[in-house]
């Protein structure tokens, strides 16, 4: 298996997800293969770092400028874990897929980057088309819609009251506090879609936070809730990794 | 807060237990503290090793050359922390740390051991002495129980057919299952206490599995159930981390 590097920390309830993801696709893919002791898994090196200072740095346009700081402190990240050895590296949050360009400059290794997974996974479901709901950068600029775009996925946002609605879930299930985040994520999903009545009701789920509004679905990559369809993210991108480094055995460790 | 370096996997579920408890103690300490955007965490490196490669070359005896290819791969991640920028190293496990001197050399950061951890919880609770059950390194070989000995700790271990028991019990929860592992862990444990009837019974949870028998009180670092004191090892651990972590706060984050 090849070594996965992961950039964590924002936030990271989301780098618990992905890494307890891999590391049980790890048990299943093992399970009634041959090998002596423990279940092989794969090595990480993980960065996590400071959502705080990540969120403080955020830029205030879309212009490379204004998030100069926060480019720099997400290339270092990337920077050390291929330092340490891995293979190829994720990012374990949607919005730094946002400036993926600019934080990817000098990394020689490999990013399997979240719009990929979803692609793959809107593919196998035959889905083009979804309200896509996030952090402000995510929903508010251009680069992450138009990334889906390119692959063919075409993205609805929801009004200007309701990304507020949504920036105050995403702080809300960021401090471990699920009370009646359900019933609000699905009341603001209704609004929109009985706006929108011609759309099939999707929604990607685009912020590692907002599944935990659904605690028990959130282990699944795609599920149905009271007659709509929801796309976690993290899971998806979660699984895409495990696929990409059982691809290749290689490396099983490095000393 | 300082940047802290987590040698993982070993095994992955102990990793989660550690990173979790560390992000959590920042929630807490950060509490009624004035900052602007979400609450600050410590940046952490994490080199989550293969456990079935490390597993499989445990040394068959307590000879340095027995050991040697382990160290190796135990050092190596050491090394890389260290590089990745760590302010100082904790082993989210407690089997690595009988061999704590071969591993570390070489390594210029602090390494904030298991053993003064426990030694801290022990004294700020008056136990000198515990039944120790932990990984065959861990409760077969002197060092171990020496390290304990140096912090004035008295440990006793299971007999030969316990033993086996709770190598079993460890083999069970590391795969998830937690059925029945309370009630053959009491039973063990019981057994014990009634052949020293002297002892006050107290038991060190000196694998990082083991607490996972008590999913309800897992998250603390001493509990009681059924008349034991529990010792949980990993909380411990985690707790004197955080604890360093914020002793200092020059470096916030490093780009």
């Amino acid at each position: 298996m090849k070594k996965i590097g992961i950039l964590g920390g924002l936030a990271w309830p989301s780098t618990v997800e992905y890494y307890q993801t891999i590391c049980r696709l790890s048990q299943q893919w093992h399970t009634g293969k041959s090998f002596t002791g423990p279940t092989p898994m794969p090595e990480f090196s993980i960065e996590s770092l400071n959502v705080n200072y990540s969120v403080n740095n955020w830029g205030t346009t879309n212009h490379d400028q204004s998030w100069q700081q926060w480019d720099t402190y997400m290339n270092s990240g990337l920077k050390r874990l291929q330092t340490s050895g891995a293979d190829f590296a994720i990012i374990a949050s949607n919005t730094p897929h946002n400036r993926l360009r600019t934080i990817s400059v000098g990394i020689d290794i490999p990013i399997i980057d979240i719009f990929s997974a979803i692609a793959e996974l809107c593919k196998q479901n035959d889905i083009e088309e979804f309200l896509l709901l996030g952090t402000a950068p995510t929903i508010n600029q251009p680069n992450y819609s138009g990334q889906l775009k390119a692959h063919g996925i075409n993205s609805i946002v929801p009004n200007e009251q309701d990304k507020k609605i949504v920036f105050d879930l995403i702080r809300q299930l960021y401090t471990g506090n699920f009370k009646g985040a359900d019933s609000t994520l699905m009341a603001l999903v209704q609004r929109t879609f009985s706006r929108s009545y011609n759309l099939k009701p999707v929604v990607c789920l685009a912020c590692t936070e907002l599944p935990l509004a659904f605690p028990y679905l959130k282990d699944q990559a795609i599920f149905e809730h009271d007659g709509v369809t929801y796309i976690n993210t993290a899971v998806a991108h979660a699984e895409a990794a495990f696929r990409y480094a059982v691809e290749d055995h290689s490396s099983e460790h490095r000393n």
